[in-house]
């Protein structure tokens, strides 16, 4: 494929998007230097996608393994109210992986960087037997104590996210079990929808920044693991609790009502924001930003714990299932 | 292990050195928020390291892979004149790791974080059937332009070394076969040096802040692949060569000659610094520094090619064989 690390380097520094060119010293050197402008904070965030646990060469092209590995990392700087700059790539290639794979992955990666004008300055490979894993960290940037964190929510605040939830589970159903799915009577336009949204996520950076520069949230996080686990997370990190209306839980149109509800709570990577908003802020919001709907799911409680209100008025526990990265599989 | 992905990075929160307590947000968000100073530089640099390719649980304890690991990144660190400050840890845990090989691992790294105050403020986690998985970013500082380069080596400019070459993978080489390196007389005092300078690699930090602040290197790399291989690569992206004296090649003491030379030009892992010097700011350099002795081995040429001068004064060509972490094996 490479004869070696030296060849490889060159490779990809014609491949990314401005490697080394706006940044003093980018992918070639023992490191990375960047600049961050005085009055800004630097925000850090790593994530991994591993063959057999993110990613299955089933049904992730190369191009779609690239563009989801990057998306990860913006969309946590995008729950963080910021704007990413940097990006290393640590890359480990099983020797199933051919060139033309590493071409396609990079192709995936670099046109989302190009999108959110994120550059591409160092990381790592190494040649592994097995599984393929890929580590991404993004640096963004963000205006000195503008970040948006998990534990700045209160008691009365209202509880938004962007866009619909779920899609991205229901997409994964779709290429997973093509058959099972679509007995269930979902068009070809909602599925296409929903694949869609799982392989090509958009990070909501846009969004992210409007609630940060305007103070209007008071905390957010990004949906990766499922809504009602992450909104779990806000609310052990702010020390509330949280009810969530079942009626206005907005998830994938065209399936069951009760697939619709599990797959909008507990589906994991729609990478939308979900954040919480003081009710004197909420009228800054409008119904949507920039092509997203907004919904308002209910509102931050003082006692501890998720209930979601039915819609015959009972109150049940709501329970933070979602997806665990971490859990023996 | 642990239940879920939360509860470990409550374990982990309580086992890293200030993990969030001088960074305005860390482990536990979204991403990290940290502070680089106005008139500083922000240095990046990801490195892998990979079970089967960057260590073996046969001769390397959790603890060294923990040190190892981080050791790799700082040394990138010092090779460009900076401080560490932050580091995020990506760990793809196999299946086969106990809590007790976590624990150690977490130790080993927390010590070498603390000793260089770098506070490990992020990361990410999941579990994988096979080989673990480590990924480090480290985040360093350096003042505004003072960064050191692989690029700015000039004919005449004097090449050093600080400490000894081939140490590490003569230590190696003890672990892998102990009784083909005993055989040749290494002393009990030798192979225990040389297996120290293998498992605990000493980052040299302070030597690299100390070349860039007094603008005394010209160019500087760390020796992570071998000491020709390395070279090569400041000679390539200086657009020079080099002449190295035989003779002056600080190679492990209590082997035999030809052997010494070999593990010091060839052998990887040493985590020196290689730098360059021009003749007139030479003489600002001791001939140790904090107790690592600093050896002057040979000039750089404008003609691009890597000679070694033997004894008999005969130039031969340097091959840079080294190790090649992208290579097939």
């Amino acid at each position: 494929m490479f004869h070696n690390e030296d060849e490889f380097v060159r490779w990809l520094q014609k491949r990314l998007p401005s490697a080394g060119l706006s940044a003093p010293v980018g992918i070639g050197d023992d490191a990375a230097v960047v600049r961050i402008r005085g009055d800004f904070d630097c925000l850090l965030t790593a994530d991994l996608s591993i063959e057999g646990v993110h990613f299955s060469a089933r049904w992730h092209s190369p191009k779609v393994v690239g563009h989801r590995a990057l998306a990860r990392s913006l969309s946590d700087i995008a729950a963080m109210g910021g704007a990413p700059c940097f990006a290393l790539v640590s890359l480990a290639i099983s020797n199933k992986l051919t060139r033309r794979w590493l071409e396609e992955f990079y192709k995936g990666l670099a046109a989302l960087a190009e999108r959110f004008r994120v550059r591409v300055i160092g990381g790592d490979t190494a040649r592994v037997k097995d599984r393929a894993a890929i580590d991404i960290t993004v640096v963004g940037e963000v205006k000195r104590g503008y970040s948006l964190t998990r534990s700045g929510a209160r008691a009365g605040d209202l509880i938004y996210v962007s866009g619909r939830l779920g899609l991205s589970e229901l997409g994964l159903r779709c290429l997973r079990h093509p058959r099972r799915v679509l007995e269930r009577n979902l068009s070809q336009k909602h599925r296409a929808a929903a694949i869609e949204a799982h392989l090509y996520p958009q990070p909501q950076c846009a969004l992210g920044r409007f609630l940060s520069r305007h103070r209007i949230a008071s905390a957010a996080i990004d949906v990766s693991d499922g809504f009602a686990l992450d909104l779990s997370r806000i609310a052990k990190a702010s020390g509330v609790g949280a009810r969530i209306v079942e009626r206005q839980i907005p998830g994938p149109v065209g399936v069951p009502r009760e697939m619709a509800e599990d797959l909008a709570l507990h589906g994991g990577e729609d990478y939308q924001l979900l954040f919480t908003v003081p009710p004197s802020k909420a009228r800054r919001l409008q119904r949507s930003f920039q092509g997203i709907p907004i919904h308002c799911l209910g509102t931050i409680t003082a006692s501890r714990e998720l209930r979601l209100v039915r819609e015959d008025g009972q109150a049940v526990p709501l329970e933070p299932l979602g997806y665990d990265h971490f859990r023996k599989r």
